[in-house]
C-alpha cells in the first residue's frame, strides 16, 4: 500500500478555507464530534448520496423510505440498542478526562490491543486487566475510576412523558415497516428498502474529526431474502471483481467474488455480491483501488444483531496516522430484527412461500384455549397465541414466555396438543437480511484524502504548493467555471450568459472575474473542478471559447452555441481524458 | 375559491395503501405527530425538493451548507428560542388531556379566536379568559388547570452533561456561520445560503396529521442583504406576477409584485422578489393557483425574531375541514439573529461596505484600557472591548455590559474618550436576513390533495371511483411504466429491457406484468405516472411499442430504438400536452 500522497496538514487548511467542512458551532467554541458542511462539501456530499442512489434505487431497484429520526423506547428495547449499544467508558480519577476504553487501548496500549478485544469486555474484565497491565491516563498518568458501561443513544422526551431516541441507525425504521414493504413488493423475496439519513451516536468524547462524529450522514440498505436460498439475482454481475480480503482469522484473500463464495470465504452469495456493488460504488466516486480492502469481523466485535460482517475498510490518514478505516459495513443480520420486532408486537413479520408441491403429512400442534388464555395474559394475550402457533414438535415439558423482560409460564391448561393431517401448500418463514451500510462522512474525507495532490507550479501560478484536487466529474462540486479574461463588457456579458445557460442545464457552474487566468484556474484546480471555460478576444470575433481540462491542463476551443452539449458530453463519457481528446477531432 | 376536488377519505385511503404515507411506528401502536414517507412518497418529496434546489440553489446561486441537528443550549439562548419558543398549553383537570391553546380555540371557540390572537396571551391573560368565557375541555366539558408555557424543543445531552436541543429550524445553523458564508462570497452582499434538513418541534397534543409534525422537513433560505437597500437584483423578473395578498388589517389585495411594492402593501422589495420566487415554485410544482394566497401575519402573532412576514397559504381539507394552511413562510428577521449571535460570542458578524468617497470627520471613541479591562474581567474582556468599540456617541453616563445573563458595569478607569479626526472609507453594518421557510410535508400534501381525482372508469375498467392522480411530470414519483400485453417470452424480455434502459438514463420506471392492461394502467394513473408504454404483437414484428398519456389516454406509437430520447423530451417539454401531441407528427 502507498503512503498517502501528502500531509494532510495542506488538506485541513484547503478543506476550511474553501468551504467544504467547518467545525460546527465554531464561534461558540464549537462542540466535539460535530462538523457541517459548506458549500462544496454539502455539493460533494449530495453527489456521492446521488451516485449512491443510481446504484440502490434505480439500479437495484430498491424502495427508498423516510422515517423518524426520533425513535419510541419500545423500538430500542425490542431491537437491542437499549440493553446492548453500549461503550466502555474509562474515566481518570486525577484528571477527569473520559475515554472509550477500545481507542484509548489502540492508541495508547497497542501491545495489549493487538492481543486483547477490549470491546468484548465486561466492565469487571476490563478493571482487572487495567489493575494487572497497569494502565493509567495517558493524558496525566493518573488511575482510573471503575469502568462502566455507556449507552450511546440521545434519550430525550416526546409530548410530555414519552420516552424516546434518537436513531443509531436507520436500519430499524425499515424493519419496523416490514409490513408495508412487503405488500409494496406484492409479497414476493428478495426485495431491498433503503434510507439515506442521519445516525447519531453519543461518544463519550470523540477525537477524531470527521472519523468519529455524534451526527453523521448514513445510507442504509435492507436486503429481505430468504434464508434457505445462498444466491443472489445478478450475482454474476459481479463475480469477477477482484477483492482484497482479510478474514477473521487474519489471513489475507487476493480472489474474485466468485472465488471467495466457492472457497467458502464469504459464506453468503449476497453478502458477496453486495460487497461486490460496494466496491464497484467506491472505486466509481474515486476511492483509490489500493487503499481498499475488505476485513470480515471476528466473532468477538460482532454487533449484537450481526450473524457475519465484512467492512468496507480505506486507508486514511487520521490525527497523521496512517489507519483502516471502517466506512461500509456490509452485515448478515440474519432474521434478528424481525424476529425481535414480532415477538415485541406480536405482529407477523414472516413472509409466505408456496411449495412447489403441496405437503400432505400429520402434524402434531398447539391448539390455543382462548378463553384460558385471555384470562390469564389479558392484552398480552395475542402474543401468548402467536408464540404457541410458532412453536412445533417436539414441545418443551413446560412452556415459557418472555413477555416485557417477565418469563412467564403457558400452563398446559392454556393450550390442547392436536394431532392432523394436513395439507400444506407453503411456509410462513422469517427472511433473513443482509445490510449494506455506509458511512457517507468517512467515504467523503477518504475521497478528498485520496484526490488532493500538491504539485509544482501550472499555468504560471508560482507556487511550492500547488493545490489540485482530482475529485471525478460525479462527484466534483462545481462542474464548469467560466472566466472572461478581461473585465470588458462584451466578455464579462458572454461569460454570463455562458454561466446562465449552463445552469439553465442543471449544471453546476461558477463564474469568476478576479485575478489572472493563472490564479483563476488555481482557485478551480483546488477545488476539484474538472473545466475551466475561458471567453477571450477571439470569442468575440469568432464566437468560440478555449475549455481547459484540469487533469492535462489542456485546452481547446469549442464554439459558444454548443458548450452545453459538449459539457454534458464530456461530463458523463466513461473517460475524461478520452473525451476530452476527442474535442479536437 | 372552489372546494377541494373530492373527499379526502379516498385519498387517504390510497396514500397509505399504494406507500406514499404511512403512520410511523404502526407495529407499536403509533406516535402521534410521527409519519413515514414509503416509497413512493419518498421520491415524491425527493422531486420536490429538487426542484427547489433548482430554484433555489442552481438558479439564485445560493450555497446550500449541512449542519447539525442536534445544537447546543448556547445557541438557543441566544437565538431568544429557549425563553420564547413556546406554546401556551392548556390540561384538563378531569380526563387530563392536553390542547395547545390556540388550536383549542380556533377548533372549539372559533368565535372567541376570530376576536383574539390567543397566542399572544401570556397564561395569566389566558386563564383570565377562561373564566370570563366559561371555556371548558371539549373532550369532556372538564374544567382546565392554570394554563402554562411549554417549550416546544427536544431536549437532551451531549457527552455527560452538555445540554443541547434538536434545532427547531435550520436557520441557526446558517447564521452562526456568517463569518464563513460572508468570506465564502467573498466578502459581498447580497448573498443567500440555504439548509434542507428537519425541523423538531414537541408539540404537545398533534391532531392534524401531516400538517401538525413534530419531526418535518425543512427547506431554508436566509438571504443576507443590507437593510439600507430596499432593493433586489432580479426583482424585474417577478415584477408581473399576479398575486392575491391578505394584509394584516384583514383587507385583500389582487395585483402584481409590482404593484405590491409601490402601493406599500409589501414593505420591502427583497421580500416581494422572494414572495414571487415562492408563488413560481408552488405553481411549478402543481399547487393550484386557485388555491394559493399571501398572508402578512398580525403584529401580535409574529415570531420573537420576525419584523414582518407573509405566509404562502395553501387552501387543503383538513380533518373534513377546509383551512387555509400556512406553507411557506417569507420573513423579514431584520438584522435580529446576528445582533444575537454576536453580542453572545463577541464574534464580529457584521458586513462591510465602503463609501463611494471617503468621510473625514472628527470624532469621539472610547479607548479601552486593556490593563484594567483585563483585570477586572478575564477571559470576557474580548467582549467588553468590542462593546465599546461598537458605541457611538452620545455615551450614557453609566455603561453596563451583559456577561453571560449578569449585567456588571463598565467602569470610567476602563476607558478614555478620545477625539479624533478621521478619514472614514466605509462601514461596518449588520447585515439584515430575508428568510422563505419552505414547509415540504405541508406543499406536498396539498400536491396530493390538488392532484387527486376521482373519475369515472377509464380504459375499460369498471370502477366508480377511478383514481387519478394528476401530479406535474417533474414530481411523479414514478416517470414510466412498462407493460408486456402478455407474459411471453419476446414481450416480456423486450419490456425489461426497456425499463433497463430507460433506468440506466436516470429514469424512474416500474415493470408490471400483472393483471389485465386496463388494471395496470389504472394503477398506475392512481400513482400519478406521465406515461405508461405497452409492449405487443407489433412490437415483436416492427420494434415499435403504444405510449399513453396519463391525463389524456391518448396513445400513439413510437419506435423502441428512440424510448429514451422520447421520454427525456416528454418529461423536459414545457407542455405535457403539446409534446405529446407532437409525437403523432
Amino acid at each position: 500500500m502507498s503512503p498517502a500522497n501528502q500531509p494532510t496538514f495542506d488538506l485541513e487548511a484547503v478543506i476550511k478555507r474553501r468551504g467544504f467542512i467547518w467545525r460546527s458551532f465554531d464561534i461558540y467554541g464549537g462542540s466535539a464530534g460535530f462538523y457541517d458542511y459548506g458549500p462544496l462539501g454539502t455539493a460533494l456530499r449530495n453527489n456521492i448520496v446521488s451516485v449512491w442512489r443510481n446504484y440502490f434505487v434505480n439500479q437495484e431497484g430498491f424502495a427508498e423510505i423516510d422515517t423518524p429520526n426520533l425513535t419510541p423506547h419500545e423500538v430500542f428495547k425490542a431491537s437491542g440498542h437499549l440493553d446492548k449499544f453500549t461503550d466502555l467508558i474509562l474515566e481518570c480519577t486525577t484528571c477527569d478526562a473520559s475515554f472509550k476504553a477500545d481507542s484509548m487501548f489502540s492508541e495508547s496500549y497497542s501491545e495489549i490491543a493487538r492481543e486483547i478485544t477490549i470491546e468484548a469486555l465486561r466492565p469487571e474484565e476490563l478493571e482487572t486487566l487495567i489493575l494487572e497491565k497497569g494502565v493509567v491516563c495517558p493524558d496525566c498518568q493518573g488511575n482510573f475510576k471503575t469502568p462502566y458501561e455507556f449507552n450511546l443513544m440521545f434519550k430525550t422526551t416526546v409530548g410530555r412523558d414519552r420516552t424516546a431516541y434518537l436513531q443509531p441507525e436507520t436500519a430499524q425504521g425499515i424493519f419496523v415497516n416490514f409490513q408495508n414493504l412487503y405488500a409494496f413488493h406484492r409479497e414476493k423475496l428478495p426485495f431491498g428498502a433503503v434510507q439515506l439519513g442521519k445516525g447519531f451516536r453519543n461518544e463519550i468524547s470523540p477525537r477524531q474529526g470527521l472519523i468519529r462524529l455524534r451526527e453523521f450522514n448514513m445510507a442504509e440498505a435492507e436486503v429481505f431474502i430468504d434464508p434457505e436460498v445462498n444466491d443472489y439475482p445478478g450475482f454474476d454481475n459481479v463475480k469477477d471483481l477482484d477483492f482484497t480480503l482479510l478474514d477473521q482469522h487474519g489471513a489475507f484473500h487476493y480472489c474474485t467474488t466468485e472465488e471467495a463464495v466457492t472457497d467458502g470465504i464469504v459464506c453468503h452469495r449476497a453478502l458477496a455480491y453486495f460487497m461486490g456493488v460496494t466496491q464497484h460504488f467506491l472505486l466509481d466516486i474515486g476511492v483509490d483501488s489500493e487503499k481498499l480492502r475488505f476485513r470480515q469481523h471476528q466473532k468477538d466485535e460482532m454487533a449484537h444483531y450481526a450473524e457475519d460482517c465484512w467492512d468496507a475498510e480505506i486507508l486514511m490518514e487520521i490525527n497523521s496516522k496512517e489507519s483502516w478505516i471502517e466506512c461500509v459495513g456490509i452485515a448478515n443480520r440474519s432474521c434478528f430484527d424481525l424476529e425481535q420486532h414480532m415477538v415485541a408486537t406480536g405482529s407477523d413479520l414472516r413472509a409466505y412461500k408456496p411449495y412447489a408441491e403441496p405437503i400432505e403429512r400429520e402434524v402434531e400442534r398447539l391448539k390455543p384455549n382462548l378463553s384460558v388464555i385471555g384470562r390469564n395474559f389479558r392484552q398480552d394475550a395475542k402474543i401468548v397465541q402467536n408464540h404457541l402457533a410458532s412453536l412445533t414438535p417436539p414441545f418443551p415439558d413446560r412452556l415459557e414466555i418472555d413477555i416485557n423482560g417477565e418469563l412467564k409460564e403457558i400452563t398446559p391448561d392454556m393450550y390442547t396438543v392436536e394431532r392432523a393431517t394436513e395439507k400444506i401448500n407453503g411456509i410462513r418463514f422469517l427472511p433473513a437480511v443482509i445490510e449494506p451500510s455506509f458511512g457517507i462522512d468517512r467515504i467523503l474525507y477518504a475521497l478528498l484524502q485520496h484526490s488532493f495532490n500538491v504539485g509544482k507550479a501550472r499555468d504560471g501560478v508560482d507556487s511550492e504548493n500547488y493545490n489540485l484536487l482530482r475529485l471525478k466529474r460525479s462527484v466534483a462540486p462545481v462542474k464548469v467555471a467560466i472566466f472572461p479574461l478581461f473585465n470588458r463588457a462584451g466578455m464579462t456579458d458572454l461569460a454570463l450568459g455562458i454561466k446562465a445557460s449552463l445552469r439553465d442545464s442543471g449544471i453546476p457552474s461558477q463564474y469568476d472575474e478576479s485575478g489572472s487566468i493563472g490564479k483563476r484556474y488555481a482557485r478551480m484546480d483546488e477545488i476539484g473542478t474538472p473545466y475551466c471555460i475561458t471567453v477571450d478576444h477571439q470569442s468575440l470575433e469568432d464566437g468560440t471559447v478555449t475549455i481547459r481540462d484540469r487533469d492535462s491542463t489542456q485546452q481547446h476551443r469549442i464554439p459558444v452555441d454548443s458548450i452545453t452539449e459538449i459539457v454534458e458530453g464530456l461530463l458523463s463519457a466513461p473517460s475524461a481524458v478520452d473525451a476530452f481528446g476527442r474535442l479536437s477531432e
